[in-house]
Order: C-alpha cells, then sequence, then structure tokens
C-alpha cells in the first residue's frame, strides 16, 4: 500500500512519459508558432483566489484540494490554470496587451476517480488577455485545430455558441409569459441543464429546467431554439429570425459572424457548426464559446473547449480586462492517440548502448560512450558488471534501438558491431559511419 | 493583496521563463545523452512515504506542507524528488536494472524565506538504481559536470567524501577514549555539525559537537582529520594512514578511488577534491557524497551535490535496491547566470511581427502570418486595431527581434519590409526570402 501513488494520481514511468513529451513538445511549438509565451504561476493560490465569485463559483469548495499553510493561510491546489493567469495579469498591469500566453502543467480536482478521469492531471492552455477583437477568439481556434493536426488528427468539429445568445434565450422566455410563472433562476444553472442534453437526453433535460422552475411550455421553445441544426449560416440565419429583436443576442450572434469571417482566412470555417445548445459549465464565460470534437475510427468526443471571459480579471480587482482562451484536453488525446495506434515512438529516449565484450575494455567503451554523447546521441554502458548477452538483454528491455559491441579485436581494427536491436541485424562500421547512421 | 502569489511563491513572466525553459532544456538534453529517460511522480505522497525512517527524517514535519485529502487521508507536498522515485522502483520490481531517470520539476518546503530561497522551487536531478558500482556514481558527477559546460560554466570543483570514511572518524574516536567519556549521539548529527564548517566556522563546529557530548580532545582530533587538505592522491594518502585498521574507513577510502579512477575516463578527475570535512544533511546517504561547485568572476559556490543511498528504495519495503544520484541546484544555476551575464536570450520566443497598414489588408496580414507558421517561424500579428506605429511599438515592448510590414502596395509587388528592431535597419525582401532569413 505504501507503494501506491496518492488515490487518484498516478506514476508515469519512462515509456508513458515519452508519450507524454511528445505530445507535450508537439503542441507548445504549435503555441510558440501562433505567438504565445510561457507563463508559470505557483501550483497553490490564496483560496479566495479561487473562490473569486463569477470564477469558479461554488463548486470550488467542493472540487479543490484544500489546506493550510503553517500560518494557517488557506490555500488550494489550482483546479486549473486560467485563474492564476488571471492574477498575473491583475497584478501586472504594465504588461504590453495583448498579453499572449501558454502554460501546460498539472492541475487538481477532488473528483469522482473514473477511468479517464484521476485527480491529478494535465491542462494544456492558451489565452489572448486584452484583446476585445473576435479575431483573439478565431485565433485560439486555429492555434488548437493546427495542434491537433500536427498529431496526427484529420477530422475536426468546431462547434460555437454564445454566452450572449443564450441569456438571449432567456429573455425571449421572460418575455412571452407572466413574470410571475418562473421562479428566480441563475443563468449558469439553465445553461448546465442545457448543456447536458448529451448525456441525460432530452428528457432528463426537460426534468432539470422543471427543477429549476420553468413550465412545461417555456421549455419547449427553449429546447426548440437549442436544438436547431445544419450548417453555421443555416443555423445563423434560423437564429436571427427566432431571436429578432433581443439586443443582447443579436449582438452574440454578430460576434459569432465575426469569428467565423476570421475562421475563413484560418480555413477552419468548413470545421464550423453553430450550436445553440451548447452551454459549458464556467460560470466566467461572457461571449464566444466553442469545443473541438474529433472524429477518429472508433470515437468522437470533445478534446478542446474555451470562451471569451471579459469579466473575470476585473473581478480580481483592479480595471476589467477581455480575454478570451481555449483549453486542450491534453489527458483524453493522449489516451484517443493510444486507442487509435497514432503513437509511433520507442519505450525510451536512449538510441544505443554500447556493450563491451569483457571487463578489459571498459574504460575503452565508455571513452566511445562519450563519444557519442559528443555527437548528440543518447547511450548507455554497462555498470552492473554483466557480460555481453545480458547487457543487449538489458539494451532488448529497455527497447534501445541499437548496440554497439566493444572489444579488444574491434578497438584495434577501428571497426564495430552495430546491432539493430528491432531487425536483429548486425554489421561491421567505423565509429564514424556509427554516429553518422544513428544520427539520421 | 488578492493580487499576490501565495507567499513564498512567485509567478515566472515569460521573459523569465524564456531562462528558465533555455537551462531546463539545456540540461535535460544532457540527461538524455547520458542515457536517462523521464520519469515523472505526483506533486503530493502519502505522508508515510515522506516520513519513512532513514529518508527525510525528523525534519519533514516541520518542512513538509501537509494537508489532509478530503478522505481524511494524510498527504504531503513533495519535499524533493528522490523520494517519488524511490517509491515507484519499489513499487514496480519488474522495471530492469539499471534503472536511470531524470526529473525536473517543483518541490515545496516551508522554510524560512530569503532571497536565494522561496517555498516553491525547482528541484532537477538524475538518480541511478540498481548499481552498486561506482561507475554509476562518477556518471552522474560527470553528467552534472557536462550540464555546466553546456551552459556556460567553465571552473569546477568536485568535493567528495564518504559517509563510510565519517563513520570511521567516530569508531576512531571511540577507541581513543572511554567508552563513558562520550554521550549516545546520532552520526548524523556529527555530520551536520561538521557540515557547517564554512557556516559557522571551527568554534562554531566546536560547540556543536561539545553540545553532542564530545570532549576537547576528541573534537581536537576529529576537526584534524576533517580539516586535511589538498591534492585529492594527498587528503588519501593522509587518510590511509590516519584510519589504518578501521575497516569501515578503509571500505569507504576504496571506494573513492574507484569513484576517481572511472572519473578519468570521463576527464573530470582534475577536479576532484577529497574533502573529509564535506558530510551532507540528509540521513540517508550510506557512501560516496559529492558536491559540485563552480567558480564564476563574481562568486564560488556550490551548485549541484549528491551521493549514494543504498538503503532508501529497501526502507519503503520491498527488497532493498542500491542507487546513487546527483541533484542541479537550478533555481541557484539561474542565478549565478544572471548575475555574470551568462544568458544571451530574447524577452519573448516570438520571432516576427506581421504588422498591417491598415484594417483593409488585415485578412492578407494574418494569411502571411500563417504562411511563417508554416515554415515553423513564430509570430504575431495586431489584435487590437491599432494602427502601424503602435504595432510596431508593441513588437518593440515584447522584445519581438523582427517586424514584417503588409499594405497593398507590398501586396500586389509580392516584396515585404523586413524591420530588425533591434538595430533599426529595415529592407525590401520576398516573403521567401524572410522566410529564410528569419530562420538562419
Amino acid at each position: 500500500m505504501k507503494f501506491q501513488p496518492p488515490k487518484g494520481t498516478r506514476d508515469f514511468l519512462p515509456e508513458e512519459m515519452v508519450k507524454r513529451e511528445f505530445v507535450i513538445n508537439t503542441i507548445k511549438n504549435v503555441f510558440v508558432r501562433y505567438g504565445f509565451d510561457p507563463l508559470e504561476t505557483p501550483v497553490f493560490e490564496n483560496f479566495e483566489v479561487l473562490a473569486v465569485k463569477g470564477g469558479l463559483g461554488e463548486d470550488v469548495r467542493k472540487q479543490v484540494f484544500y489546506f493550510e499553510d503553517k500560518a494557517e493561510r488557506e490555500m488550494g491546489l489550482r483546479p486549473e490554470l486560467t485563474i492564476g493567469m488571471a492574477r498575473v495579469i491583475a497584478a501586472n498591469p504594465q504588461l504590453p496587451k495583448p498579453f499572449k500566453r501558454y502554460c501546460i502543467a498539472p492541475v487538481w480536482r477532488y473528483e469522482e476517480i473514473t477511468a479517464g478521469r484521476k485527480r491529478e492531471f494535465y491542462q494544456c492552455d492558451i489565452d489572448v488577455a486584452g484583446s476585445e477583437s473576435m479575431e483573439a477568439d478565431a485565433e485560439c481556434i486555429a492555434c488548437a485545430v493546427e495542434c491537433f493536426k500536427s498529431l496526427g488528427f484529420k477530422e475536426f468539429k468546431i462547434k460555437i455558441n454564445n454566452r450572449k445568445i443564450l441569456e438571449g434565450f432567456l429573455e425571449l422566455i421572460k418575455k412571452e409569459v407572466e413574470p410571475e410563472a418562473i421562479v428566480e433562476f441563475s443563468s449558469v444553472e439553465v445553461f448546465r441543464a442545457i448543456d447536458k442534453m448529451s448525456k441525460i437526453g432530452l428528457e432528463g433535460v426537460k426534468e432539470e429546467l422543471k427543477k429549476i422552475g420553468f413550465k412545461g411550455s417555456q421549455i419547449d421553445e427553449l429546447l426548440k431554439i437549442a436544438s436547431i441544426k445544419g450548417s453555421f449560416e443555416y443555423v445563423m440565419k434560423k437564429g436571427r429570425e427566432v431571436l429578432k429583436g433581443i439586443k443582447i443576442a443579436e449582438d452574440g450572434l454578430d460576434e459569432l459572424e465575426e469569428v467565423f469571417k476570421f475562421s475563413e482566412v484560418y480555413e477552419i470555417s468548413d470545421y464550423f457548426e453553430l450550436d445553440f445548445g451548447l452551454a459549458r459549465g464556467l460560470d466566467y464565460y461572457t461571449g464566444p464559446i466553442f469545443e473541438i470534437a474529433v472524429e477518429t475510427k472508433r470515437s468522437i468526443g470533445s478534446i478542446a473547449g474555451g470562451g471569451r471571459y471579459d469579466n473575470l480579471i476585473g473581478l480580481l480587482g483592479g480595471r476589467p480586462v477581455p480575454a478570451t482562451g481555449i483549453s486542450l484536453g491534453i489527458e483524453r488525446i493522449i489516451e484517443i492517440m493510444k486507442d487509435e495506434g497514432m503513437f509511433n515512438l520507442p519505450k525510451t529516449k536512449v538510441k544505443a548502448f554500447v556493450a563491451n565484450v569483457n571487463e578489459k575494455v571498459k574504460d575503452e567503451t565508455a571513452k566511445i560512450a562519450q563519444e557519442l554523447r559528443k555527437n548528440g546521441i543518447s547511450c548507455q554502458t554497462d555498470l552492473m558488471g554483466r557480460n555481453l548477452t545480458k547487457q543487449l538483454e538489458l539494451a532488448d528491455n529497455l527497447g534501445i534501438p541499437y548496440a554497439i559491441i566493444v572489444g579488444e579485436k574491434e578497438l584495434k581494427e577501428g571497426k564495430f558491431k552495430l546491432k539493430n536491436m528491432k531487425e536483429k541485424s548486425e554489421k561491421d562500421f567505423s565509429l564514424k559511419e556509427i554516429i553518422d547512421m544513428i544520427q539520421k
């Protein structure tokens, strides 16, 4: 029991780390190409920052790994990466705007553990703070799609909606009924109910809306709008008709048309679907919200999501700063890539094992390893006093692709056996030839 | 106050992150070349793992950020990286040996905050588990030295000693006095006292040893041996004389001669200093212990330290596994490199700002940015609807080295102004030429 990592956490052994680092580095390179710079914040925050109203909301108490430091200051392990960035921007008003940052780092949530959900997991975010332009939203979406393409994904769906449109629905419904007929409710509660459609189905959503206080006809009205389907242009047209005269909703539709226009420049507009049923759970969204799904041989599912949150930074104090961003579901991406056989990686970062035929040539073997290292080639030598067979067994177990065999004869002749461990083939080469071959 | 990161922690803004990532990536590349693979463990551990006897010792209660999860399991944020690795090896006896891993990650200690010491900081470790050979110790030291060379450091001192020699001192002293003349003490307490020499001076150490229960003559004897100075060979010879017949000390001296022999292969033996006064604070060391200091224009100080700990993994249960490793003081390294002006890095990872002369060419500007990105060049475009002057101001503020100016004329002619932001020079080029130039 002592051996196990704490409940909800995992150890990542080298073979797994090779995959994770591949995904993280691929994504990081795309983030940088799109002009995002790295930012790092502490893994824990003062609890009052995490609990800021309009941020993570009430759930923060239940979800956060909470503790007091030795001076009884209340702290919480960060449950996501946005709040730390928002705090940094509030604390550093001198930062040039827009402030474009990425962060790929672990977060912690005290949640039910399932096959796909742990309590410690990585998030992978880009955000643009300071820009009100829908270009920023489009750029975040385009950057995320580019990440997925770089990882080998091919088919995408970009679902988009706007919190302003959702607010518009509620206004519409309020208009159509007596004010007394509807009880007080929080918009976010309604949005969350709608958002559960794919999980709990139409009847389930109706049930939830009833609980909130909606009446039958209002529910039907709401769900009728929320389930308009079709191309971006078709749904936009329908939305314009249904929501005509509702100022906030019209603003939301205008914004989405802007995002769509910019997305054409990025050549991703074909993936767009306007989905009035998309709501997303976080309190703090104020404008466009979006999710990206990938279609693979075996599955389809959302692997990124985000939206605009123009109020969050202001809520932390100081002046308000508009912001938008997207979070890539990196843990899910890694699982999908494994399931689909999309990784084609060795088990180790080590390229060569430099084996000695006996004790006497150990020093020379180490020197050859040093020569390989000087040429950028990762290698190991025997550290266990093992015979040649056992050394090659280790190389094989570790998944090291090449072995180089060093003996007295080889040293004299300047030719060494290079074994391709996978193909089980071997041939003699000079050290220079070996270095050239492995570098390729 | 809300804005501030929690006490003892820091936010790392992009300019700082560029430096940190440079150091981390440089070191990581060397680790990989030496055949180490990545391993990652959770940021918190079950408290009983952190408190394992012979591990971090009694201080763990005082030093660790402690909390209970919602099921009242006792947890602690890891105060170092070795214990997590040791647990993984105990939990996975199937792992091929030696198991060579690196880990570069944050740790947390509740300590007095000073200019150079925070409560959240990175550690940077390599360890070899499974090998009893002194080759493993020499390899870790050589790998660390190579890291420092890659970062631009030139002068090193490798101080080395052996816990077995220190144990030998105590045996020697016990032999020479009546057993009643000395009170019960823990060896580690004595080692820690000796280790403070550079901090509290000779008189201070004497005072500490008196407190432990040593008498005047014993103290003098102990400190006489501990302060033998000279070349590795000279101190070794002296040690052989003084410690003759003390089995454990002779074993320790033998081990160090082995490490020294292997270090010649790695061409680092010239840096070696045998220092009987080196003790290192951690309980769990059992064999060679070592520290690397660098000499720079303005300072000299230890920037890496480690040693052999053959009992720790066994203490976590399961079978014992010998191990050795070294930890690079990455936070200190970064500070020294700043002080010495060793960084020659831009403030940002972004290479180019693609500026538009007006609204009309915005889409074309974005398309050119996309073309740069396809060619691996990191760039930004305007997201604020700013005029050209303001766009170039932003590029300058962010420290972006190049700006490319896009207007209607430029688009028609296929030639764009490339501004070198630092040299304040500009010249017209085709897009292809620009891409080639920035790539170089």
